[in-house]
């Protein structure tokens, strides 16, 4: 299961209620979490959502705009201060290992740890990265003004489960017995070998999201999708401020975003990078009303420090937070 | 008149209740202001403290670590975003052009506007910058593990008033006259002529506060002191914590900044930059144990969002908000 906290949803500038871009994904199973995109004041968003920079596996920076990497350096900062000494995989367009680096020489920023860059223009939509046992990540190209990716976030258990209807069958008691095999133990009954190996199931979940960028053409990620339960995905605009806007910015509008997401028949959505004009109640509603019009499925629209979980089978909930 | 907004007044990092450095020095006559520091989040802070980034003329950076910096760029690019075309001038070691421009380059930011770049390694302690007809910014060498300074940020305002002493003695009556003679009109009075140049009195009201960066040794602002009514300056530990830390940091306690300030008759102390371990009510009452034990003048531990107005006679106070 994936365990999703929106740590920035605001499109350009933060804004009073909202910060910019950051979304942190969390494996359930454990305290490992991936971080994608790092807007300035993602730091701080990830003290308030009580997550640690310790146990920070990746991060993904989907394009080198300000509002997508600008607290990059001083979150790398504060877990150094913080004394992290696990190395630390950033995935992300080559610019931002140069800004970086460069950044470390001119403001003396020495990290007490290391750094794993991976280069996601060189790799792009090809190869997977595993991350931890239970966590990879693989990238693909979307299109903005700037290279910019989206990350499929997969995660995969193996569950192991002990066959007990063919042990009742044979008449093994619970107990004991049940326990050695569980423990992959082979064991005795009534002067019959049994084997752990034969009784143990294995079970594989996997679950995958997918997190867009910037991007103004979903149907990039049509391929992608195909084997994901789940699409995080910028909405900048409704289409009609899309239309007076024009196409420059090369953002999505709420209805670009929903019909695919129809067509492609998604089960699960989550819209984010709302222009502040569409931060109000209004504003919000009227981002809904496009999506409801042109997609069926399970949609949320994302504030800051909002939680959902994807669950073993691929269903999305919200968290209520109370 | 100054006023102080503090954006932000935690040392190293962020913490829950205080953001990393930075200090709005507004001119109280206009909306002019000068921000001394911008540690990551700072624009968030001025958003909080309803500062306008139209009406920033200038930003010093003391020096070049993170939580004084790191917010620079992401403050730059929202002043764009909100179509800023004001030139804004940065007073700052060069690595921080340096480092907005290698920025700039990376991100793709254009910023819709001219920075003026002033080096203050070139010109520390020799030119005074004047930045508004009132407002005016001197740099002061300090000594930390980089090069950092302190700002003198002086406001200086001419008064004219009427000599009502005067006219009254003459028999002048109130009225019209008065109000020619203020606009500065000559008129006729008992058919002799006055000029308003002899009844018009000129005052002068200076106000110079002195801003440091990260330093151990305050007495480096033992001659900059002389003119100053206010010293702000960073007090990251208690002594016995200094002692403990040892001198490698670079850092003040209060002890050494209080014995500074009472030695030079300094008028007001507004002390900043405090350690996380010094954040809670038990390590700001060490704080000011320590400073009062050695200052007998009027001082202050800031807080984020504390304001403070240093009056035309150097007077300075705590604004209540309530």
């Amino acid at each position: 299961m994936l365990h999703f906290t929106f740590l920035g949803t605001s499109s350009g500038v933060p804004t009073l209620t909202r910060n910019v871009s950051a979304l942190a994904i969390r494996n359930s199973k454990n305290k490992d979490w991936i971080l994608v995109d790092a807007g300035e004041g993602t730091q701080h968003r990830i003290q308030q959502a009580k997550l640690s920079l310790q146990s920070l596996v990746a991060i993904c920076i989907t394009h080198v705009h300000g509002d997508h990497c600008y607290g990059l350096v001083g979150l790398l900062a504060s877990a150094g201060m913080n004394a992290r000494t696990a190395p630390l995989t950033i995935i992300a367009p080559k610019e931002i290992q140069k800004w970086i680096e460069v950044t470390a020489q001119l403001t003396d920023l020495h990290l007490p740890y290391s750094l794993n860059f991976i280069d996601v223009d060189v790799n792009e939509a090809t190869q997977i990265h595993q991350i931890t046992d239970e966590l990879s990540i693989q990238a693909h190209p979307l299109s903005h003004r700037v290279p910019s990716f989206a990350f499929s976030i997969i995660a995969q258990y193996t569950q192991k489960k002990l066959d007990t209807q063919a042990l009742i069958q044979l008449g093994v008691p619970k107990g004991k017995a049940w326990g050695d095999l569980q423990q992959n133990l082979d064991i005795q009954f009534n002067g019959q070998a049994l084997k752990a190996a034969d009784f143990i199931q294995t079970h594989t979940h996997r679950v995958h999201a997918i997190v867009g960028g910037d991007n103004d053409r979903p149907e990039l990620l049509a391929q992608a999708c195909q084997d994901a339960q789940l699409l995080i995905h910028e909405s900048t605009y409704t289409q009609a401020i899309l239309d007076k806007v024009g196409s420059g910015p090369m953002h999505s509008s709420a209805k670009i975003v929903a019909e695919f997401a129809q067509q492609q028949g998604l089960s699960n959505l989550i819209l984010t990078h709302f222009s502040p004009r569409h931060q109000d109640n209004a504003g919000q509603q009227a981002i809904a009303e496009e999506v409801r019009k042109f997609y069926q499925g399970n949609f949320y629209l994302a504030h800051d420090f909002d939680q959902f979980i994807l669950d073993a089978i691929g269903q999305l909930s919200k968290v209520n937070l109370k």
